[in-house]
């Protein structure tokens, strides 16, 4: 039998989906499990989308343009504008999911070997699509008692000086609001990197998926807002949690470095086509009303707050409240926070309920670090937000592996 | 500004989509241009694929399973079975059209360095996608004057050895029926490559998304059939070509080997799902009634017979009747296949008429070879065809660089 590749022995399973078996055993139990552990939101697709796809006019299904439709590029280009993003459609590339923007953009900077930067914890599936372009992320550590800010620029010089003398370091790459975090990072942050990338000659890689996810008041500052960065600035975009519409599989690289644009253009003529009736449904989005995000940004906040607030009176756990993404890191009393997911599905029940959330480990470069974290999405109503704190709280008194 | 990668560098454009510019710039001079170069069918996708859109229920476009819906799944066994292809739903991964198949079995299976052998000439974004892996293709040349065949077997014994010996020869990869040439194999054909695969200890990669499009009374043959092969068969597939729905996005890697699928998993699991909007139109299309099929083979066939008795009665051209796909390979008398395509555009007409065609040299892995061929894909109705052939007469009798 041939041997499988070392690149298929090296990719990590999903930490967020590996619980999966055992949350189906709850479930046959007949337990009502809290899903505190996926980034699917409930929020209702905007009407603009749905009536796009029941009203889809072709007859053919036809590829698209390998890079969009010109028309789908042509609103982005407005959409990006309400955001002092000033965009060409030639700077867009539309993907299929930000996923892809992330597999195309590896591929066309970064050599097999080649190493970025990124500030952890950080998104599981980085490591997957570093795997799959044969590169290293050598992480800088964030911490939790700092809200996950970035991490101290000395931080950053100390660890670029050790591998840009080895020839290898090529970017670094931040998520924005961040997942898991949901850290939103400063317009002052962001300067500091782009100074960092001037200096060193490297790409700053920006995933902005939740860009709409901002709280108290707070503006996004994008990547692409900076000046002097336009022949290193990469971003990735994803209409999946802007308009809950994560099955569309629709995304974006955009980048005025326009070398790169043409190599992953190469890339993107290989796969021939993003999807077409996303496409369709994500550029009626476009014109989605203002107020969709106004109600979406209050009913996020108030979930936040159930969630923050419930955790930090909880004995001996800790969490940031975060201004961005549907995100919480939590610190809790815990031996394990592999263990006590898998113990919270196999073996607690209170109410004949129980919860569901991703253990932090996974969001490390290296499993040994955020044992004690858990990653919490709060993508459930007010009324289940509630009643998941509560058996957490239950469950963390009873839990055999408490910290004393 | 930092450096692009080797691999941005070496990704080859696509030699289908290049022309675009000079067939753009004739349509602005108010000529009609028959596209002989595309591979999107004109055939209407079926009613039960658009209705299932239009129908579409959820009012959350939410992430599919990342292997793909299990009720598609389930639907794509019952769809094999129909050609005696026996799976379970585990024996398959829905992917982002074929392509993201190619990308995923290529990590799964390949390490960078490795190479497989395809026959030549072959689907030119192969390239791309061992590019996009790190690996090598070693071509091994079909001949037009055996209609594309498979080549005999003493010339894969001899590249195989050669290669085996470097410890970096691992997988066989076919077409079928294929893209360009239309040739379909045999069923001997197939087991030959089956008895060498089983001998070398290689995989057999086949790309089968034109199953349904076998012509002359001719039965596809599937890897999947191959007695033995279970752990070395890797089938790629799609819905594109199937039912004329190349913008949904749907396709499906198929293997028996569980450790190729638990490591192409992982690779899923990272890009999180397939488009779930196309998965859905893709699950209503396996109950499209039988006399789609026989409907579209009846149409192709007569396209075929227009293409190839037209070519054939060129003076100094050639081509084979190939049964399947809804390609030709043919040689013209002329210098240059890039140049000659590029004059049709540029500075060819015939009644404010002309034609665009892939330069076959395009679809080897060195552009040496081919250089007399090009593909024309007969996907224009019959009336468009019997004019195309008429103008590209015209044409031939009138280019500069036609050979003596």
């Amino acid at each position: 039998m041939p041997q499988i590749s070392e690149k298929g022995k090296a990719a990590p399973a999903s930490p967020i989906r590996k619980l999966v078996p055992y949350a189906d055993e709850a479930k046959k139990k007949g337990r009502k499990v809290y899903h505190l552990n996926i980034g699917q939101p409930d929020i209702a697709t905007p009407e603009t989308m749905l009536n796009a796809i029941h009203n889809y006019p072709d007859k053919v299904i036809e590829y698209s343009h390998s890079a969009g439709n010109i028309s789908y590029r042509k609103k982005l280009v407005e959409y990006y504008s309400r955001y002092n993003i000033h965009l060409t459609p030639d700077d867009i590339i539309v993907t299929t999911g930000g996923s892809e923007a992330i597999l195309f953009a590896f591929q066309s900077c970064l050599n097999p070997g080649d190493s970025i930067i990124i500030p952890e914890p950080f998104y599981a599936n980085y490591i997957g699509f570093a795997v799959n372009a044969g590169i290293k992320i050598v992480p800088i550590p964030s911490s939790i008692e700092s809200g996950f800010a970035l991490p101290p620029i000395a931080d950053f010089e100390k660890t670029i000086i050790q591998n840009v003398n080895k020839g290898v370091l090529k970017g670094i790459m931040v998520c924005n609001p961040n997942n898991p975090t949901g850290y939103l990072y400063s317009k002052a942050e962001l300067e500091t990197l782009r100074d960092i990338a001037l200096k060193y000659d490297l790409y700053l890689f920006a995933d902005e998926v939740y860009r709409e996810f901002c709280y108290d008041g707070k503006q996004h500052f994008s990547v692409m807002q900076l000046e002097g960065l336009e022949q290193h600035a990469i971003l990735f975009d994803s209409v999946s949690k802007r308009y809950s519409a994560c099955g569309v599989r629709v995304g974006c690289l955009i980048s005025k470095n326009k070398e790169v644009m043409a190599a992953a253009m190469k890339f993107a003529q290989a796969r021939l086509s993003p999807p077409s009736l996303g496409q369709v449904a994500a550029e009626a989005a476009v014109d989605t009303p203002e107020d969709y995000f106004t109600d979406v940004v209050k009913e996020y906040t108030l979930r936040r707050n159930i969630v923050a607030d419930a955790i930090n009176k909880m004995e001996g756990a800790f969490c940031p409240k975060p201004a961005g993404a549907f995100y919480i890191v939590a610190r809790l009393p815990i031996d394990n926070g592999d263990t006590f997911c898998r113990w919270l599905l196999e073996e607690f029940e209170y109410n004949n309920q129980t919860v569901m959330m991703a253990p932090a480990s996974g969001f490390y470069s290296d499993p040994k670090f955020g044992t004690d974290e858990v990653r919490i999405s709060y993508v459930l109503n007010a009324e289940d937000l509630h009643a998941a704190m509560e058996v957490l709280a239950v469950a963390l008194k009873q839990y055999p592996g408490r910290k004393k």
